[in-house]
């Protein structure tokens, strides 16, 4: 049995569950509080964070081993493609996507509008929420600089950098912070993305206490 | 031509370059200000980020995708060492040491010591180094943890995860804020691998302004 432990509000889970799905894996899922992690968790993984793969036994731990692992192992639908130097190109984006958006844009948003809101009691710090979204326009016009010129953002073909990109997205747009309709290039490619049936799931989870912004589940929006 | 773009400040860049001469590649560098990156960085890497390896004209930037690209392409003393599950072990410490100690302990501690004195020109905030400081106990008990039962950390054989591990750990040490004397295994290792040729230029960097700690270069200390 594959086992996936995971947090729908973690982008670096759901990129994890979308790769699973676009390998046709089959998989049960398990869903942990990120800050408050079982003591059974903490001890197969101790650094305490999500995701945590486990199959026959073995725990992986970490969305770069568990990525680099899938990619290895479940060889149907590779999702780090082309040759060498466009390999380095998919990793690059994909680097970009769950470290550096990541830190700019989820950690500032996120952070206020759930962490700060529902774990910390606290109400969100308004200052932040628009650094947050100050560094979302960057992000935005690049993700709609490269879509101008390809169909995907490493190239021609979807790869893990689109995943990786999907799932931090998903969670800003879940709270209604993008501002889409100054991004053309970017909003079609996000809805070739939510129209893969490997983001299906993705779009029905329900963060609890907050609605999604109206056009969330919109394949065309 | 192969030329690194790094500067000896950053942990990512000190792993490329160790990773690079484990590799026996020959190779330039040239050292920027991550602070301050020159207009022409900018353009070959939106991210404004370092290290940027660059041959024959291609240009790679970010240590996600460069490791896995020299690892791919130059396939001499392969670094990410074993079998699917080994490998996963390699990769889940190298995200360890590249992501987890660098928010948790570098950002504190160098970024007190270093950005904040020498960009900001403001005097460094003990509470954050003392905040850096105690994390970087549940690190080093960690790697002492691991190196108790094993040659290195991912295991018997040196791998990526001992160099990214190092890369991180060369700049605390320089600064003189790792408390050796508990952590015997760990001490142990850390000499092992200032020993290895590989590690022997980033042993003679210095930073400008700052001693390095007595210990620094001792292969034996």
């Amino acid at each position: 049995m594959v086992l996936l432990v995971h947090s729908n509000l973690l982008p670096q889970c759901r990129k994890i569950r979308v790769l699973m799905a676009e390998k046709k894996m089959l998989f049960v899922l398990k869903e942990e509080n990120p800050w408050a992690l079982s003591k059974d968790i903490l001890k197969i993984n101790p650094a305490g964070e999500l995701p945590i793969f486990i199959f026959d036994g073995n725990i992986l731990a970490g969305n770069y081993a568990i990525t680099e692992f899938l990619e290895e192992t479940y060889s149907q639908n590779k999702l780090i493609v082309g040759n060498n130097k466009e390999r380095a190109e998919v990793r690059r984006l994909t680097d970009w996507f769950d470290n550096k958006f990541n830190r700019e844009v989820y950690q500032y948003i996120a952070g206020e509008k759930i962490y700060k809101r529902f774990v910390l009691k606290l109400p969100p710090e308004s200052r932040r929420i628009k650094a947050g979204i100050n560094n979302l326009r960057f992000h935005m016009e690049y993700i709609d600089w490269l879509t101008e010129r390809s169909n995907y953002l490493a190239g021609a073909e979807f790869s893990m950098a689109d995943i990786s990109a999907a799932a931090q997205i998903s969670i800003i747009d879940y709270l209604g912070d993008i501002p889409w309709e100054d991004y053309k290039n970017a909003k079609l490619w996000y809805s070739k993305i939510k129209s893969r049936p490997s983001f299906k799931e993705i779009l029905n989870d329900r963060i609890k206490g907050v609605y999604p912004s109206k056009h969330y589940t919109d394949l065309d929006f």
